[in-house]
């Protein structure tokens, strides 16, 4: 990329390392920014510098948190017997903009994947068994629908039978091999209805 | 949007602000930097910082510099005789970007539009104007191939003619209607190859 300020062109290299932003998408967005109000910009950095140096994982559940334990776990309203395992944040935030699933989440972190190396070790499996008692009634598996997140589903609910709990399984609406995260609201909330016991 | 994390869902509130980015991409883009190592984070921040305080416009070509006057008319190297008018720096990015002009630029900032109130006085028109000396051999007008564009290239067209300097118009490769900043380089050396007398 050539550009007539240094400053600019650091700028669009930056912000073409980021996922899913090309070397044009990179250009506009750096010559949006430097043609907008200071304000603005102000308003967008302060929110990023606060994201990166105070963002930290719930203990509960591990997801991302401003404090200990996160928005969710500590909101009283929802049901804490029903626990829905993702494989990340965004997964999570996927469900919660369909509005219908009211229990806590546990994110795993990834999913099972002997190819890149990643056991149960490297998944937080150890901690989501700690968390089942006697209170918990369901744990509803939605890993996505991927060879590896289909392993994750029969692993953890291998894990989990001999306790007597109730593992459900998201239904056949996510298409096979998609991410949750992709997947349209009313796909989503059908999977999420018509979930099935494994 | 719901997130377990305040600090979070500003961040993609502010991100989904951006243009070109949706609300799945700001989420995906704010998980990122929260995941992403401190000093990433900061040199994308410091990236930001540097441009939105310190860039400013180049005193000849009106693009975004560092300096006074910008990297291109700074350097020696190019070929002075020659201007290209583009509609902004994006397009200017990207006629850079395939390595074919060795000429100068100017930067209108828009293109007349009645609809919008847009008027040569809202445009950068008196100051190429101003830079039009025995010394031109050639302006270029490159502004888009839309009702916009071709409006402003013919009435540019006509100030200079009266001045014998050429003036020329890119060919027809660009597609009628599209944007500059989106046309593959290919099309774009040909349509800058193929400039006309107008």
């Amino acid at each position: 990329m050539i550009s007539s300020s240094e400053s600019l062109q650091n700028l669009i290299r930056e912000l073409s390392g980021l996922p899913g932003i090309g070397n044009k998408s990179a250009a506009r967005l750096a010559y949006y920014l430097a043609d907008a109000p200071k304000e603005k910009v102000k308003l967008l950095v302060d929110s990023i510098n606060k994201v990166s140096k105070n963002i930290k994982r719930c203990k509960v559940c591990f997801t991302f948190s401003d404090d200990d334990v996160c928005g969710i776990c500590s909101d009283d309203r929802r049901d804490k017997t029903k626990i829905m395992v993702v494989e990340n944040e965004r997964d999570m935030l996927a469900y919660e903009n369909i509005g219908e699933y009211k229990g806590v989440y546990h994110v795993l972190g990834g999913a099972l994947s002997p190819l890149l190396g990643i056991g149960p070790n490297e998944l937080k499996i150890k901690e989501l068994m700690a968390r089942l008692s006697d209170n918990i009634d369901e744990v509803i598996i939605a890993t996505n629908s991927s060879i590896e997140g289909e392993t994750t589903a029969t692993y953890i609910a291998k894990l989990i039978k001999p306790l007597n709990i109730k593992v459900t399984r998201i239904a056949s609406g996510v298409p096979v091999g998609g991410d949750i995260e992709n997947v349209d609201d009313v796909t989503l909330m059908r999977a999420y209805n018509g979930r099935q016991m494994i």
